[in-house]
């Protein structure tokens, strides 16, 4: 693998394409060839047309880039989707229809039956779907998408679950605003403040898990019969998303169980060492004063997500909490790893 | 009742006792005569002991007063403890052997059987307790308690559900800063950060309001059986507990009757006009985007708390959201309260 | 005065325009009776084309007013303006020409010869340039402007020390994010963060300064000749700009007279106790840790600026710090008082 | 230089202390042997001795360490000191009258005449003060202090301009929380606030820039006759000094100048290639909205300051910002830097 192949990525001046530049600077396998974004930008050196907003600095690669119109002429045939629901719909059929591979961050076809919602610890075997896109869409090309940064984030907590018949969750989120884009969340409304809505992310995080957890038959994600009920806010913090989660199972198991498998857990992105893949998707702390954002937030990366404090839950049977990196494992490094999934599963070609 | 009763407040340096002094400045009934503090501080000006830490300015009555040592003798008979649960204990049960009216804001003795666990909103019947607690305990004084903040914050947003047959709660509670006292949580540990854990905080929410919902019979709180699990974190918020909620009734009303239930909620401090009552002690608003601490935390003089976001709870009946001001209505103004609640049924006397 | 006097508003769902709202509530001399906004609002209730930002509630009695196109036709005669600067220069020149009084906080016209720059308890007899404004411009109307918020706050703790031969000031700012107004400041860009420029207001500082101060003399200004270099950042802070301030005089007078100054300080509004003049517009603390925003930003309903740290410099003579708020003193206060001050002059009538 | 050597840490359970061994945990130099701390830790684990307060995890190296008591015995010859001042006067002395060298962050002795008071890019020629020391206090073992934090960060940014005849320098500071240690600033007092007074910082950075930038002459530091004036203050940012200055010049050179001064600046850590060494100490960005807390504090692995705006003053000369890591460049890197300067000239041995 000694050559990269080339990608390109589509809204690659707003916070998830500068996250996505940043996490494929020194990537093995990709290369960024291609930056395209919106008519603002079109025909700018990347560098004047990007207000640059990451502590990581700008790769230099990038600055001195064109960034093009979000078509498919000139773009790579393997392109990552940073873009805007407002535009990401049609831009990203567009790139599908003349023969890409589109790896979507976007909402727009993650609910999509023929669409595969991918986590590669947990639903690799979802890419079986894109059989059922070809034949649906007639698309010459491919897409995929990665869940919700908050669904993410929890369902990676989740999934090691599984195992002891999950039947309930509850779920409280406390979001960073990194999650809102920029310029996002006011400063007005949130230095010393919460916010206690998020417009449409509860949804979200009901209906993505069930699917994300779901299984593939004939064709199709029968969706896993967990019922979820989420409260998401919004707090002053920048990067990471904690979750605070209680949980009912079909037959409860001892809490050594559940430690446990939260630490074992690990799937394809772990055996086959892709690049991007955290050695340990979950780590559990003992420690009851963590996780903390602050602390935690960029534990492997960012492409770790830290749980702790499991204890009995009164009402269900245990609560734990979860914190993830909103914008790394729950955006532009989850893209990074679908594409890694697809390489090795030989659907991304040079 | 032109004439002030003479109050005194133990721990008056402190952020409770602040708040405590701030409560009473302009009240109708009470006066603050008396100030005592640890052994730092006795024989100096308030003024001089006291860094003063609230927005509210320091009334002038008390700068000139000289802090006393926590000793019965020349105290006047009715006193507020804003003491530390390290000495309130040993220094409250002194007060009331020595015939003192002991109106407690520290968790010390709020679960013992015979101490009555007061928001007079909810439960002023539970008062009785004191003749149970003359007869045990043989001080010629008495002593009531309030729950913690969180607990109260939540519990005025559940007493007006229980005639619905409430039977679980899910709780995950953002708490301020201001609820850990000062110095408290520092600066380094929460800006930009969440702290996942506050020590003690979820058992008291558990128990506590068990106790507070219960009924007396034959002198003893038969404890409502609702089951509550707490998830308690920490947020970079001066004042304001946000808890987020879900419910389970016996029989589920629709949601109208439960705003209605909201809205119409109030007790003996509305219907007898006390001094510190709020109008409306629970406020439900329409707008998705409340409560927020920022505008909603100061209603009514911080002693309402605010409801917003009712809606379906796919895993227990309903969630909604509850905002409180926790050194308001969760501490110094719910000891107020307490305290007038006392003075009207005459167990408070000059 | 038992009628009051109907006023507009220019701007009146944004950020100054809602503080101008709130200091008018409850104004014994004016009456807001016409709202006016841009075209997304016109013809929508109040309430409905206002996302309400402020803590103040939302007074009742704009709540049902139809917003109205921001055209004279059927305002009243006076007009406050917290139009933004894209706009301000168009239609306040065209309220002017159309016969009505505009008192306006917005940029545009504050630099021009024949505008007056009031701060009323520095330089009330700056009306006069309205008959050079009448003579130049041949409007009916009048347009008089406060100064920028950063300006009014430093300029009320200098014009006290005019008296000892105010020569030069070197001032750095640490301001709220409300002073950007709404969305203003991403909260991605100053949660844990400081912004180390603010766009254009170093200047307007230092020249801004120079007019207030400044003598009138046959009709025009002459500015005063202290010279000011400012810096200027933004912090995270809600509302209250706070200025780290070096002075040099002709002849440096003893810190005491610097003190007493800064106490005696008053004018017009004072002497004459216009409804929204603060009592002592300049406060003098002698806590070495005040003034803070938390503590000081809202003393005398926020229109007084608080002053401390009075200490010798190395460099220049004297250093202090001083502190105001930006939204009521720096801005929607500013005008009110403005207003009053050509009520009482009668420049102002029914 | 295969070989490691061994060092202690005084205080190595503070904040500075978790600093050092962060900044010690690769150093290809030195390693740490030997922790001490107070007596409620001697015994102990460091890890259990040690809540963790850093983003960098714990190095595994020291988990295991036996926290010491401080006293020389079985310490390393060399010793890095964090602890606090109140103690720090006694313990280092013992150390170095013990025959160790003490590389020392606390500020007891930093203006003592004796005391190399050390910036290595700066003036690693105050070394020859050594001997003075040798002389004066028969110490067979020797002490260098690093000066404060927010010193340290400007005159980064002053060595620079000494070429052009530096003669007066006004400082405004806006500092990191961490600076303070821990739990150092209460939550309180800084969530959405400012304090205006750091106890006794204003006169260190007056007086320890004028040794820093001072000659040795005859054994002596004649101080820079550079005037200082500073005002400091508190923000809420965690990492990250920022300290607006101006300047006056005997004669003040062409901006571009000083530029070109601030970026070519280095000394001998880079020209001997030290390994704690920034390769460009002071980097000037010409991005208006630069230098940033957030963007800026890691350069260089925090070991490099970053200045920006620099534009005439209309009192002094220039005036310009510039932003370093307070924990980093301001305390441990700058010990390990100023050991790493006493290992290449021989005054440190195994």
């Amino acid at each position: 693998m000694s050559e990269r192949l080339d990608v390109g990525i589509l809204g690659a001046t707003g916070t998830v394409g500068q996250e996505l530049i940043v996490a494929l600077a020194t990537h093995p396998w990709f290369r960024v060839a291609w930056v395209g974004a919106s008519e603002r930008s079109v025909g700018k050196r990347y560098a004047d047309a990007t207000p640059w907003r990451l502590r990581t600095p700008r790769p230099d690669a990038v600055a001195e880039m064109v960034v093009e119109e979000c078509v498919p002429v000139t773009a790579p045939r393997l392109v990552f989707s940073g873009l805007d629901s407002t535009v990401a719909g049609e831009v990203e059929a567009a790139f599908a229809t003349a023969g890409h591979t589109v790896v979507s961050n976007a909402r727009n076809y993650r609910m999509d039956a023929d669409v595969p919602l991918l986590i590669p610890e947990i639903n690799p075997d979802h890419l079986q779907l894109l059989e059922e896109q070809t034949r649906v869409r007639q698309w010459p090309g491919k897409l995929v998408a990665n869940p919700n940064c908050s669904t993410i984030v929890m369902t990676l907590a989740l999934a090691p679950l599984c195992q002891f018949g999950l039947t309930h969750v509850m779920v409280s989120t406390l979001q960073a605003v990194s999650g809102a884009g920029y310029p996002g969340v006011s400063s007005l409304d949130i230095v010393g403040n919460i916010l206690p809505h998020i417009d449409g992310e509860e949804s979200k995080m009901e209906s993505e898990t069930q699917k994300v957890l779901g299984a593939v038959t004939h064709g199709r994600v029968v969706p896993h019969e967990v019922v979820v009920s989420a409260q998401t806010t919004r707090v002053p913090v920048i990067n990471g998303h904690t979750a605070l989660i209680s949980v009912k199972f079909e037959t409860p198991p001892p809490p050594g169980d559940i430690i446990r498998a939260f630490r074992d857990f690990s799937g394809r992105p772990q055996a086959e060492q892709f690049p991007t893949a955290p050695c340990h998707p979950v780590c559990y702390l003992d420690d009851p004063n963590r996780p903390q954002p602050k602390l935690d937030v960029d534990r492997e990366g960012g492409m770790a997500v830290t749980v702790g404090r499991l204890r009995e839950c009164p009402v269900l049977d245990y609560k734990f909490i979860v914190l993830g990196h909103n914008t790394v494992r729950g955006a532009a490094g989850a893209a990074v790893l679908n594409a890694e999934l697809m390489k090795v599963d030989g659907l991304v070609s040079i």
